[in-house]
């Protein structure tokens, strides 16, 4: 476990390209560009550009479709390897031929969001602060309007739009990804078909809205940070590690910390003797971060927190108002160690839903990694979900 | 409750200064001064000096001491209220005549910790980098050696000789005040009668050192904090505040956090529209993070922090060794709802005391603060409390 863990870490702390299998299949990326995209807050963007991957067949009557939707440190490689690198998608375990969510049965697609947290990935391609404005040839910085759930959502629909798909089996998505598929149930309820939800909430409420501002502040302390215009200056690296740092230690539960240095020396020589020194994790830490905060960019961290910040299902003022239309069967699969979603969040949407009279069930991911349960221990759910997709 | 809470919050955040009663009792702070103060670490201190506080009568075996050790934000001013400006000390609820530590008995003591949050509070007495350095007649900064939760101790100790006081009938306190209680008994074990941890922990375990070292970067990331150097020049308020922030959203559970604003607007127009424009709950936690900072001083926050990274109960290399000496009936109580220190913490410290065959209780406190019951809910403890005492 502990050398699974530091490795797995050590290789982007999210997990995003952990190998399970050294035989996936192999995936590329593509790319969707749309003009003049409106957004839910009545901005247009004149271009919008993002990445996507397709797994298996699209069949002649483009009815089996199921969308993933990703979380807010991944992008669209939800599954499979890419040739050039070998890195395998993060629910590789669950998405492939003969796999819970089988691409031998269904058209599996997953689409890089706005705002992505990593412009500067080569293997992501994303529209936000980062891009060029085309009225001014210069990154958009805080002149990129603000984006919500619904916007990503939007972007995902007219991709399927260019495609012919008009109807989804199922959109599926994990932490921010469970907002979008929810988003997707409720904005285009005749759409959907099932709805599941891991790791996730329906709305954010005023803990989380400041929970998440504890990710935007280091940012916004950064002097070079300078009021999101640094794309030709230094960059506000040292408020986005801390952002990184906060992120990466909250996605995980106490126990799966405490599991990963069983040699922890509290009175260690260095921080007694030093304030200036520091215990052996916290350096680890703050090295997880800096690896992560290569291919990321502050203001869209930002940005995604703020689209975090402002999700409500539905978009409406309350949130049985936004959940009224859905007509999907909904799935909400929290896992019991969650400290960041917890499973009350995804409770109080799934009862909601039974309220409405909509059909939901509720099935907890157990594990002791907390919010990064939804990814490491999702195959112990494979079975539950391969039924709910039948 | 709302409005119990947002004013109570508006007071101090941590509650210091919240009043349960309209007629506490007068107390006054003294000051005591101790001269070539040998540390944990090997270092020595010229001069410590620390404000203390006192309630009901030494009786004349000196028998009749309860020593009551403060929290990280805290101070001694645990009852009582000042004339002054009325304020009341945070456990007033439980400390006074007649009360659960009932000073018509008990002669009750609480003294100002070394590095104390607010060296710049007029009702603090402290020792640490804010403090003046005899060698340079400038302030310490980071010169200002790393002290220990030890320290703490024998600063209280070195008091506690000077008033003729060689035993303590209890020691009692609440999150950092735990700590304190539980080394003085496994360094003083014969001096020691009973020890009460209230929402506690035995030993930092690596998930708490990487937390707490989340409300230190943004210290040491603002540019005004100057390696520790800024007492002729500004200040770094920014990361002093966003430290605040932190240690102030943490020390409460999600649950009373939304309970506080039930007409939370998610989609509130400021934060839909402009990307710096911010819901109003963060502005209020911002508010209430620059409030609590007037008194703080950032360095003090960087020393508390790592006091108490290297906390391990009896300062040994592992926690039986130093838990194997204590000789006083021990008694628990950490918060069902802590997601800061975790019951879980102070069970382990429980049965491990209960496995070297010492006495120990184990007792949790219900509510809703999380963290913080252990202020705002400990008078349901009152009885157990008390009994425990006799």
């Amino acid at each position: 476990m502990t050398i699974n863990l530091k490795s797995g870490l050590t290789a982007g702390l999210m997990l995003l390209f952990m190998s399970f299998s050294l035989h996936a299949e192999w995936v590329e990326k593509r790319s969707f560009t749309t003009q003049d995209f409106e957004l839910f807050n009545g901005q247009t963007l004149a271009e919008v550009k993002v990445g996507w991957q397709a797994y298996g067949e699209l069949n002649e009557a483009r009815d089996n479709v199921i969308l993933i939707t990703h979380f807010f440190s991944g992008n669209s490689h939800v599954a499979g390897q890419y040739e050039a690198d070998g890195a395998i998608g993060y629910w590789d375990a669950i998405v492939g031929p003969g796999k819970a969510i089988d691409t031998d049965r269904f058209y599996v697609i997953s689409v890089d969001t706005l705002v992505n947290q990593e412009p500067h990935n080569p293997k992501v391609i994303t529209t936000g602060p980062a891009t060029i404005n085309p009225e001014t040839n210069a990154p958009y910085g805080l002149d990129f309007p603000v984006v919500t759930i619904r916007d990503f959502v939007n972007v995902q629909k007219a991709l399927l739009d260019e495609l012919g798909i008009e109807n989804l089996h199922a959109v599926i998505g994990a932490s921010m990804g469970s907002l979008q598929a929810i988003d997707w149930a409720a904005a285009y309820p005749e759409k959907v078909e099932r709805m599941v939800s891991v790791i996730g909430m329906a709305q954010a409420d005023p803990w989380t809205v400041l929970n998440l501002q504890q990710w935007a502040e280091p940012i916004l302390a950064d002097p070079n940070w300078n009021k999101g215009d640094y794309y030709d200056a230094e960059t506000p690296l040292n408020g986005l590690q801390q952002a990184l740092m906060q992120i990466s230690l909250q996605a995980m539960h106490p126990d799966i910390i405490n599991a990963t240095f069983p040699d922890h020396e509290t009175l260690a020589e260095g921080p007694l003797h030093n304030i200036q020194s520091y215990h052996s994790e916290v350096n680890w830490l703050r090295e997880r971060a800096a690896e992560r905060a290569l291919y990321a960019d502050a203001n869209h961290v930002l940005y995604l927190v703020r689209a975090n910040q402002l999700f409500i299902a539905g978009m409406q003022e309350d949130l049985r108002s936004g959940l009224e239309p859905i007509q999907a069967r909904s799935l909400f699969m929290p896992a019991t160690n969650d400290l960041l979603l917890r499973p009350a969040m995804a409770r109080k949407a799934h009862e909601l839903l039974q309220e409405l009279g909509k059909e939901s069930q509720y099935l907890e991911i157990e594990g002791s990694w907390g919010h990064l349960d939804g990814i490491m221990s999702i195959e112990s759910r494979a079975q539950e979900l391969k039924e709910f997709l039948q």
